[in-house]
Formats: structure tokens, C-alpha cells, sequence
């Protein structure tokens, strides 16, 4: 046993709480993440790992993988959480060929398939670590050498049919290295057709072997790399409308990733969600004031209400959830460092489910909306809507109608409402 | 006579010395801003204006508006500057009504009808000021009342018949108020479908006069909006792919919003040129420490190499050209201060157009980068960007190849190759 | 009467509750800022003013500034706020020469005194506007011109006065101008010697009229300047203690100025106050995407919280107070938007008090931090910070007591803490 | 021999070649920096080591310690570099205990005696590694625990030692983790009064061995913490001043550090030489557009040049010099690239130094400035300078003299100068 017996009660956490005619568990699908959970050490790049595991004291490096994964369930199972995320290497180790690498992969899968037997819990997204190995300095798909392409497609390959034999709700890409570090030495657009080539070649391996869960793609504008291709959702967007990807993929949005873009994460969500193309979250937040991935565990209410309208806006998640990509910070040492940061944010993501519920239920914020917009429901809106208008028309019409109207877009009664809708759910 | 007669020599710039087989003039269509050249104040958010221009003396709207453009041809003239670009609004006073407005707007495109045919200057392109009026605070196109989206359209229709009674090469919308300023009361894709189809109209109105001039849009992600939607070139390209406008827009790309979006100008101009979307260039440069746009004027031939290496790696412009959408310092009071803030930057081009040459021709920087993709020419490579390979083709690759070698990108070597152009050009 | 009579109740701001001993009203000592709430138009660096205001209307300056007086003292009356903020040039215009500015300043401090007379409101504190008139492009006190310094100087001697006149419990000085635009044409330190001068001429003056208020410097990096010399919290201490200022000025910090300069606002409060220089604050926040001074009426409660714990850890106010330099957004054209945005942070800065009061009532995050430090008040600690151990002493140390224990920070453990204590406030 | 012996001439760097009275090498006194150059392995927050180097290959410590130290003098020998920098760790591995490692360092100090004696070369500076052992994860000296104090002091001991056994020039202290990563967590006031004493007890140390080097404090605002003390050059200052530090150390600017902090390089540069702290100068550059220390080589003789010009302007170094704190890129994995990184930016400083002394030297820049200020020579500038002039003085001055003239700060026509002398020295 990694972790006490004893955690403390969640606050407003109740999984089997109904909400808009769904449990709260249901709603929230919670994922717990692997590499920042159960493998994350405390290094930085001026500083060397602080957290020494109980789960990673063995020599041997399957051994460990195993005791790694005891204490993964039993965090999940003290949490409640009925969803996991990996990556290949963090729950196998790199073996010294390829071929190793497989065979460690498939034990550490089977040795899962029995974890998650015992427990319901299931994979909501797998994927492979595509950065970390030397060899995809340069790139993984996007690699100047189609050598390192193979060896990506290879290990995605695996990984693919990893989260297919663990029933896996999706498989998630994230290019960390697919960008470039200087423009002078980079065929730009040669890489991101070799990136498209690839993912489509997944998508086509994915269905060869009945894989139904959804693949999605992760926008991160920098770091490790200068720029990476995938930078925000509409670069995402853009990059699979150009290559006809569009059908195949949905996107992967983080909170961190989308302020380090110079988004707020509700846009991120937004201009995902009315592209059809929102699959699933993150859940995050950084320091906006520093300029790296900061992954930090978010509990506050506010922003969980704001993500989670988006959210109930599509109709809440399909094969979709929250994942907590994020970490304990580097002096938090201890293993209940890691409940209480789940903890607080199932809380604060509880709450913001209930905020979200109670502003979509009132209707009032929706009403001001509407309201905002509601002459395009007639005349010369309508018509211009309806492709039956030209600039001649709205001269003609100007000249008739005169100046329009200056009318308050009601900023702050609108945050206000929703700080009170927030309030009102604590 | 505004401006005195004995300006400074160029260092550089000599508009018809021969590079790569085109004068000077032709591979740079500099262009004069008539906004910020002749029209800023020096007002700032915290300070009212310090200039007080010779030309802006008139108490008469219409009689300072025609000596305006008196000074704009003069100093063109004596800098040698054969391209200009304006806002309706900057060269004509916005009337009491609408009508009176184009009334004044027509007066003074014929007033520079004459000034045009004694210099033989025209415009890069036009656009309508669609932002500064309290009228569009909400969005012009954007607005969510259909009275503004009229107004705009109309102001738009006489924008482009100004600009193509002027024989301008372009046109150019630039959003700066579609977007938003929070996204509680916005619509965003409902707004980004009114976008859509103003743009369409607008070509349709376009193609109708008979205006064959390229259309732009212009990205920015922000300010005076907390986001626009022409964020950066990939929102722009994910926009214009989504309503099917791509073969009717290109980009006009700026440096200080590339900064602005988080983006260097080469990554801007790269995307939009491999794109097939890149049509012109708003020269200036930010200060990657201010988070607001200061349009400087660029003076470092570093900086215009990157930019002219881009250009001529198109095939240098058609339409498009180098539009100075900078301004001087708010203390830099005196007219004196135009021209040395134009020439400082029309030799730094000219300097950045040598070097940038000097590199295409002698080959050395694309030989590097060609041979670092040379393996994609032959072998696995080829079947996979024939669509021939799949995951487990790779697989069978890796794992008869092994590991792949490391090698290195050569970043720093590269770096200063570039540098010893850029100081052979000197 | 500019305001409805019937305006929204609060939530929870009760001016007469008492937390911790003291009345909220006496904790918050919230204030009205005149420029942002009366004068601002809602004109952005591209637009036009937006808010056409009743109390504006006359054509007569003098008559106007006096309706507007009406207007603010009628507004704070109904919003329960017991104090203001002005600038000499927000109360009264600025006339032709010096001598007729001086009258209409001393004409609206008259009227003023009647209106405070009537209503028990007085100022928190009063300064000068010595950045948007053009003389100060190049500074007021740092100019390179002493005239304009003697101009400033001359200006403030009024300020001062007329807060004196008013029963002002401060005074404070914003330097926007006092910076550089480019260091090239720029010395510094002869620069920041005359603005040393400037204070300590203006504590003079101060001393000798009877004015009792506290001094304030109030540090902004940026904006509208590209450098003011006042950037952060230390850049003022380290101002303050080299020209032997400190026993005269404190510091007025801003939200939206820490995050300009990279700061949290808890970070500037936290080194003013260690400095025994923390007065007042400007209680608003910023847009942390945006790179520009924002001024949003702050009514996030974890944020508020905040900041009343190291104002409560001061021992509270004495002469400053919570002065909202905060305006509606440029789209909230109606009088009502001023109210809710004045409700809204009035109500979160009141639950923020509450949150801290309990926070330090209970004594857990207290008790959490002490014992981090526990071992300083012995044994080798107690040693080294009384002056007694050399590095040879802390070397015998270590070769004994080898390595030291590695203990977790609890971060997580105490942000829920934090986060439950502002959730009980609600 | 781990590089090869022809490595390519420099371009504009000639050791012997006399500015401005002394010979290049003396102006410029380049450092080579161990942990770098010698000890950097290509990994990042996402990937491990890229770079295999031949020095690094030995399975003994020590024995790769001194390898290491072979190739360290190898190549400062081929790109004739007269200094080094290091930390404690990084020329000699930490041992079990502190005694061995003390042991250790001992050993690699007596071989460095060595190769300094063959090759004439000595230390610019030596350091404490105080940041990477998880014993400081939480502080060094300004750690919550007496015990971690302690060991970093003991540790200093030693390294002040080994500087000024191989006669080092300096000592550096880089307080990387002397911050906070939350307040909530910190008590900050205590942790500065702890950082002050374990100056002076390092300085004291210094003075009882001998050691008359110049001691130095390195700011940088944050990373690996979210915040160090040592936020800039002013922080730095504030806290030298407030604990009576400022005769006994003065400051290490690095370019880097100073843009994360939001300032220019030259604007903290100026910072520290009009305080009389200028002492060394790490030389590199960032991204600015990245939120992270990349510490890359700079190679812009426009930022060479400004920076020379402030050390020309405090009359050139003395102890210190210019430390190449700069790293190859990740993908830059042969030792070349090594040689080209240092000989890419030798030759800017070259260019730099150069053009800086041109401009010293021509005078052009001074006499703009210098007539800038002109009129505090004489009249009310001088009273108030002397302290003879009251702010009712100023009144009547201004009474008097109405309203100053508005001057031009010729901010373009100065750019413009610099950016011709700098292409002059090219």
C-alpha cells in the first residue's frame, strides 16, 4: 500500500450526485494521468528529481513498472477515478531494441488488462512518448530523416493497439517535437504534409484493427521546441481542413498550453467546440505570469465553471473527459501531496459543474444573449444572412435607417451574474 | 512647401540598382501610410497630441484634407516613394450623415486623382476605417445588430470604388473590431459567418466595378480587442478554408502583430507564402517587451533580410509591396523626423534586399538544408509520401534498421552564415 | 439626478458589519476615482469616445466640471462610498495660461468642499495630472528641460494645496512620463536625481502648508512610456533609500501595474508592506493576456482575499484605502454599468475581507508556516542570524549533521486550504 | 584531442588588434563557461541528453572529471579564450558526503592549477552549484531549514577557496532557487534577512583567506522558481542598500535574465553602472518571444555594439568580463558546433566593440545628448538642483515664462546614427 487509508472527504465531489439528469461522475469523467502522477520526479532543468517513490525503488525496470502500476489503481480507486492516461514509456520502459521495447510494452499491458479488470477503471486516452528519446531531436513525424518517421509510426503502431487491447475511449497525438527549433534549416510545409501522411496512417491502422476510440490531435504553440506545428486549436483547425483530416480527428485542449498561446481556455474551447471538433480537456492551469508549461492543478471554481459550460454547451463529453495533466509542484514530496492536489481540483471541477448547471438552467445569461442578437432574426440582417443582400442594398439601406444605435454590450452585470451563479454553488 | 528641400542622402537604397535582374524600386514597392505618416498625432492613451502639423492648420475640414494630401505628395515625391495606402477616413472628413460622407470622401478622391497623375504615384492598396467610430465598438461586420453590418458594407462599397478610381493594386480589411471583448455575451461562430459572407460581398462588389486588385486580410490578434478573430495567418488561412474565401484573399502580414500573436514575422510570412496566400507586407517592427502594437519603423537589416528572403522566395510581389504602417515616437515632433524615419528604413531594406539575394544566390544556406532532407528522395521515405507505407511497413523498417543515427542541425553554423551575408551587404 | 434612484442591493457588502473588531466600511475605506468613473469616454488608441455622458453635456467647461462633481458625489452617495480620488485637471480644466488653471481648480475645490460638506465624503487622496498635457511628452520632474520640471513643480503645488483644502488623507504621485523612450537620448541618473529633488521639494511644501496626509509613490513599469522609472515595488524602495526618501513616501500599489512589471498583486503588497511602506492600493486588475493596462474593476473573491490578508496583516489601513482605478469597458456605454461594476468589486472585496479575517482567525496557515521555520529559533540558526557563525562554523555543522532532510512544501494542501476558507466566506 | 586542430579564422575578432587604446583581448575579456559548454547534454524538461560528448565517456568520475577538463583548456586554447567560469559540481562530481566531495573538488582544483600554469589561462569567476542538489529545493541560503543554510555555506567556503587558489578575478552568486515558488508558503522578509547574512558571512570569508577578487550577485527574475529575489538589477540594488551589501558586491548582467525580467539588456546594464555596480557580464541573448532562459550565443553586432557602449562608458572592465552563459541548441550535437557558437559571437563583440568606440569616439551621440540637457546648466534648472528652489519658486518661474517649448527628441535621426556607425565597423 502506497498511499494511507485514510484521505480526506471530498467537499462537493459526489460521484453519484445527479446534475441536468446525469451523475456528476458521468459528467466529469475524471482521468488520472500517469507521467505527472505516477512518474513525474521533481526535476527541472536547474535541478535534479526531489520525489523518491516507494512505487519506483526496485532495480529491476519491469518490476518497478509493475509496483508503478499497483500504486496507480490504488490511488485511482482511493480517488474514485475510473479513468487513466498513459503514455507507452511511462508504463513500460524503453528496452534496448525495438523489439524489447515491444515485449515490455505488451507485459506491462497485460498486467493492466488485470488492474483494470479488478477496478472498471479504463484508458480514457493512450499515446506514445514521440519526444523524449534522443532520436526525436529533430522531429518524430516530421522528422528531416524518414528513418525517425518509421521509428514514430512503429512505436504508434503499439501504442495504438495498447490502448485498442485496454479498451481505450480514444488515442491521443501530441507533437511535442513537430515544429522546429529555426525556420533557416526547416522545410516548413514538407514536414507538415509528412505530419498529415502520418496521421492518417494512423487513423487507417486504427480502423484496420477495429479500434472505435476517437483520435485526437493537442495544440501546444512552444516548448520543448521554438514553435510546434500544432500551435493553438485554429492552427489545429486549419492544418486538418488543409489535409482533409478534419473528419478523422478532434482536439485535445489544455488549459496551459492554450495561455501559452495567448488564449484563454474557454476560447480554446470555444472555437473548438463550434468546429465540431472539441473532444476532450486537459484540465490544468498554468501561471500567466511565467512563460512555460507550468501544469499546475486547477481548483479554482471560476474557471471550472467557465470550462464546464462549454462543455454542457455541446452536451457534455462522449468518449471525452478531464484528465489532470498536471503535477505537484517540486517541494511537494510526499504521495498525499498527490491526493490532496486531485482532491482540490475534483472539487473545484464538482463545483463548476454545478455553477455551469444552475447558469444553463436559469436561462438568464442565455437571454441577454439572445437578446444581443436578435435583429439579425429579421430585415436587412436576414437578408444578408440569407446571400440576398449587397453592399449596394445595405447602402440603400443606410441611407434610409440613418445611424444606428450605441447600446451597451453589459459587461459587467454579465460577470457579475456569473459570479453570483458561481457563488451560489459553493 | 511642408518639408524642406534638402533631405539626407540614402546610404543604400538606390531605387534603380539592379538585383537579381529588377530594379531596386520594383522588388521593394515601398509605400507611404497615410494614417501614421500624415495623420498621427502623437495622442496616447495617457496624453493628448504633441504634433502639430503645418498641413493640419486649416480650419476647414475639406481645405485641410487637400493640403494633407499636398504634404503626402510632396514627401513621397521627395523621398522617392511611388506607392501609397489609406483609409477612407484618414483622406476625407466623415460627415454629418452618410451621404455627405461619400460626398467628401469622393471630392478628395479626385483631388488625388490629380495629385497621382503629375507624380505617377498610386495606391498599394486602400481599406475603410471600420473601428474608430463609436458606431462599430461592437464589431462592424461582427456587430450583433445588422443596422451596423449595413453601415459598414456601405462604407466598404465606397472604400473599393475610391481605391479602384485610384488604380490601386489591393485592398485590405483589416478587422480590428471582429472580435471580442468577452466571450459571455458573444457568438462567436454566428459573428464569424457574418464575416464570412461580408467578405463575400465585398468581392462580389469588387468584381463588379471591375476591380481587379488583389483582396487582403490582415492579421492581429488583439487590441483594440481583447481577441480578434484574423488572429494570426493560420486563424486567417482556418477561416478562409472554412467559408470557402481562400481564392479570393490573401494575407497582408505585419510584424509587430506577428510579435503581438506570439509569432516571429518569418513564421507569419512563411506560413502565408507556403500557403499560397502571401500578398503584401505592412513594414514596421514592435518592441517584443511592450505588449502593445508601437509600429516602429524597422531599421535593422538583420530583421529585412529575413523579411526579403521570404519575398524573393515567392518570386517577389505582384499586387503586394512594403507598406511603412509605422509611426516616429511621440516626442519626434518635427516633419524632419518623417523623413529620417522613412530612410532609415528604406536602407535598411535595401540592404536586407542585397543580402537576402546574395544568400538565394549563392546557394550555400539551401544546400545545407537540402541536404538534411535528402533521405526523404529515396527509399521508405518515398513510399511514404506516396502513400504507400503503412504503420506496419515502418515497423518492419525499424526493425530491420535499428536506431537511427543523430545528427546535428547545425543552428549555429547556420546562424552565422546568415550574419556574414547580412554583413556583406553592408 | 444622472443615477436611478432604485439601485440593486448588495450581496455582501454590509458597511456596518464588524469583522475582526472594526466595521467593514473603516476595513475597506473604499474610493470613487474620478478620471476612470466621470471623465472616462470609453476612446481607445482606435476609436472615438463611446460613452456620451449627461453630466457632460454643457458647453460651458466651468459649468460642466461642476455638473460632473454633482454626478460623482450623487453616485457615491448611492453606491455608500466615503471617499475619492481626483487629479487637478479631472476636477477643472485646464485654462490658457497657468494663472487661469490655478482659478478653475480653486473654483471646483470650493464647490467640492460644499458637496464633502453635505455628504461626510472626503478624499483619500488627490494628485496631479502631469502627463497628458504635451509639455510633459519627455517628462515633468525627469524632463530635460527645467522649465517644464518648474511647470510640474507649479502644478503640484496646487494639487497639493487643493487636497489639503479638501481634508485629503494623502496624496500621491504617478510617474507615466517620468521614464525614457530610448535610453540613447536619455541619462538616467540625472534624471531620476531631478525627480528625487522633485519629491523631496514637494514634501516640503507639504510640511510647510500643514498637510498631515501621507506621501505616496505608486510603481507602473510601463505604459505610457516604455520605461518609468517607478517599475516595481523595489525599483521605488531602491529609489527611496539612495536619494533617503523612505522616511517620506510610501507606496500606492496597483493590480494591474504588479502584472505589467511580471509581479502578482500579492507579491508587490508583500514587499511594501515587509519595507514598511505599504500605503494604499489601487484595488483593480488586469487582463494577463493583454499587454496593456486594462483597469477592470477586480470581483474575483480568491483574489480579493488576498489581498486583505496582507492588508490585515499590516494591522490594516491607516491613511490609504481601496480606490477603484478601475473603469467599464468601452462597450458599457449606460450610467448603470458604473454601478453594477462598483457593486461587484464592492461585494468581492467584502468577501475577500471576510475570507482573510477567517484565514487569520483560525490560525491553520499560520501554524503551517511557522513550523516550516520552526528551526531557525535554534541550534545552528539561531547562530547564524545572530551574527555569530562563519562559513568554517557552518562547515563543522554539516560534517556532523550530514544531509539535511528534504520535507514537502505542501503547496496543494495549503491552496485548498485557502480555497475552502473563501468558500466559507460565500 | 577533442576537437579539430583547423578550426575556421575569425572574421572580426583580433586579439591584438588596438581600440581605443588596448588591445581587443583586454576590452573584451572573453570567458568560456564549464557548465555549458562542457557539461550541457542536450536534455530539456521533455527530453534526455542528445550529446555524446568524448570527454564524458569514462565510467570514473574523476577520471572523466579530468577529461573533461582536458578538453575544457583544449578548446579555449583553439578559439584563444583567456577565461573560465564554473561551478563547484561541475568540475569535480559531488561526492557521497560533503567531506568527498570537498575531497573531490580539491583534486580537480589541483589539475586546473596545472593546465592554468600551461596555458596561461585563469578563472574570470568561480561559483557554488546551490541549486541542483534536491537538499536545496526549497532555498539555499534562504532555505526554512538552518540545517540547508548551513550545507550551502559550507559549500561556498569551498568554492571561494578553489576560486582563489587558481586566482580567480571573482565569485558569483546565483541565488536560482532564493525565492518563492508560493507566498502563502513563505515568510519572505525573514528569507532576505538570512540571504543577507550568509553575504556577508561569504564576504567576510573571502577577506579572512585573502581573496581580493570582485564578489557579484546575478539577477534574474524567476526560473527554476516562480520567483528569486534577485528579480533584476534594482531588486538587487533595493536589497544591497537595505542590508548595507552594497560596498561589498556588485553585479553579474546577463542579457537573458534581464529580458525575463522585462527589461532590456542595456537598460539593466545602465541600472548597475550609474549605481558604481557594473561589475561582469554574462553574455548571451533569449528569445523574447519564448518565456524561458534559451541562453543562446549572440551574434547581433547591434546588441554588441550597445553593449559595449556601457562598458566603454564605465571605462571598461575591470574584474569582470564577458562570460559566454550561452549554449548550443539541443540539436547541435557535434563539438564543432561548439567552435562555431563561441567564434560566432567573438566576432560580434569584435564588431561591437568597434562600433561602440566609434561612436565614443566621434562624439556625435554626446553632443546630441549633452545639448539635450543644456539648459539645467544654468537658471531655475540649477536652483533646483542645488536645492535653493521652492515648489513657490517654480510658480512664479512659470508665472513668468508661460509654457515651455515642445522639442523634438530625434529618437529616429539618433537610431539612425547608431545603426550607421554599427555598419561602419562591420
Amino acid at each position: 500500500m502506497y498511499f494511507p487509508d485514510a484521505i480526506p472527504q471530498f467537499r462537493a465531489y459526489d460521484p453519484a450526485r445527479v446534475v441536468r439528469g446525469k451523475a456528476m461522475a458521468d459528467h466529469l469523467r475524471f482521468a488520472m494521468c500517469y507521467w505527472h502522477t505516477m512518474r513525474a520526479t521533481g526535476a527541472d532543468p536547474f535541478g535534479a528529481p526531489t520525489m523518491r517513490r516507494e512505487w519506483e525503488r526496485e532495480a529491476d525496470p519491469l518490476r518497478r513498472a509493475r509496483d508503478t502500476m499497483d500504486a496507480a489503481f490504488e490511488l485511482m480507486g482511493k480517488l474514485g477515478i475510473k479513468f487513466w492516461t498513459f503514455h507507452d514509456r511511462d508504463i513500460a520502459p524503453e528496452g534496448e531494441t525495438f523489439a524489447e521495447s515491444v515485449r515490455n510494452l505488451e507485459q506491462l499491458v497485460r498486467y493492466a488488462e488485470t488492474k483494470q479488470k479488478e477496478s472498471g477503471i479504463r484508458p480514457l486516452w493512450g499515446t506514445a512518448n514521440l519526444f523524449s528519446n534522443p532520436r526525436y531531436m529533430s522531429g518524430a513525424a516530421t522528422n528531416p530523416d524518414p528513418h525517425v518517421f518509421a521509428y514514430a509510426a512503429a512505436q504508434v503502431k503499439h501504442a495504438l493497439e495498447a490502448t485498442h487491447a485496454l479498451g481505450g475511449a480514444g488515442y491521443v497525438f501530441w507533437g511535442g517535437r513537430e515544429g522546429y527549433e529555426t525556420l533557416l534549416n526547416t522545410e516548413m510545409q514538407r514536414e507538415r504534409e509528412q505530419y498529415a501522411r502520418f496521421l492518417r496512417m494512423a487513423a487507417e491502422h486504427a480502423k484496420s484493427i477495429g479500434f472505435k476510440g476517437q483520435l485526437y490531435i493537442e495544440p501546444k504553440p512552444k516548448e520543448p521546441t521554438v514553435h510546434q506545428y500544432d500551435s493553438d486549436a485554429e492552427a489545429c483547425l486549419n492544418f486538418l481542413r488543409e489535409f482533409g483530416l478534419l473528419p478523422l480527428l478532434k482536439l485535445n485542449i489544455e488549459t496551459n498550453h492554450a495561455t501559452l498561446a495567448g488564449h484563454t481556455m474557454v476560447h480554446e474551447l470555444r472555437v473548438a467546440r463550434e468546429a465540431g471538433a472539441l473532444g476532450s480537456i486537459d484540465a490544468n492551469v498554468g501561471d500567466e505570469l511565467l512563460g512555460w508549461d507550468t501544469d499546475q492543478f486547477l481548483i479554482d471554481e471560476r474557471a471550472t465553471t467557465a470550462i464546464m459550460l462549454e462543455v454542457l454547451r455541446m452536451g457534455g463529453f462522449t468518449t471525452g473527459g478531464l484528465n489532470f495533466d498536471a503535477k505537484v509542484r517540486r517541494q511537494s514530496v510526499d504521495p498525499m501531496d498527490l491526493v490532496h492536489a486531485h482532491m482540490g481540483s475534483m472539487d473545484a471541477f464538482a463545483l463548476g459543474l454545478v455553477a455551469a448547471a444552475a447558469i444553463v438552467g436559469d436561462g438568464k445569461l442565455d437571454a441577454i444573449v439572445r437578446d444581443r442578437y436578435v435583429a439579425w432574426g429579421g430585415g436587412i440582417g436576414m437578408k444578408v444572412l440569407a446571400g440576398e443582400a449587397t453592399l449596394s442594398d445595405c447602402e440603400k439601406y443606410v441611407l434610409k435607417a440613418g445611424e444606428p444605435a450605441v447600446r451597451s454590450g453589459q459587461q459587467e452585470l454579465i460577470e457579475n451574474l456569473v459570479a453570483e451563479s458561481v457563488r451560489s454553488a459553493v
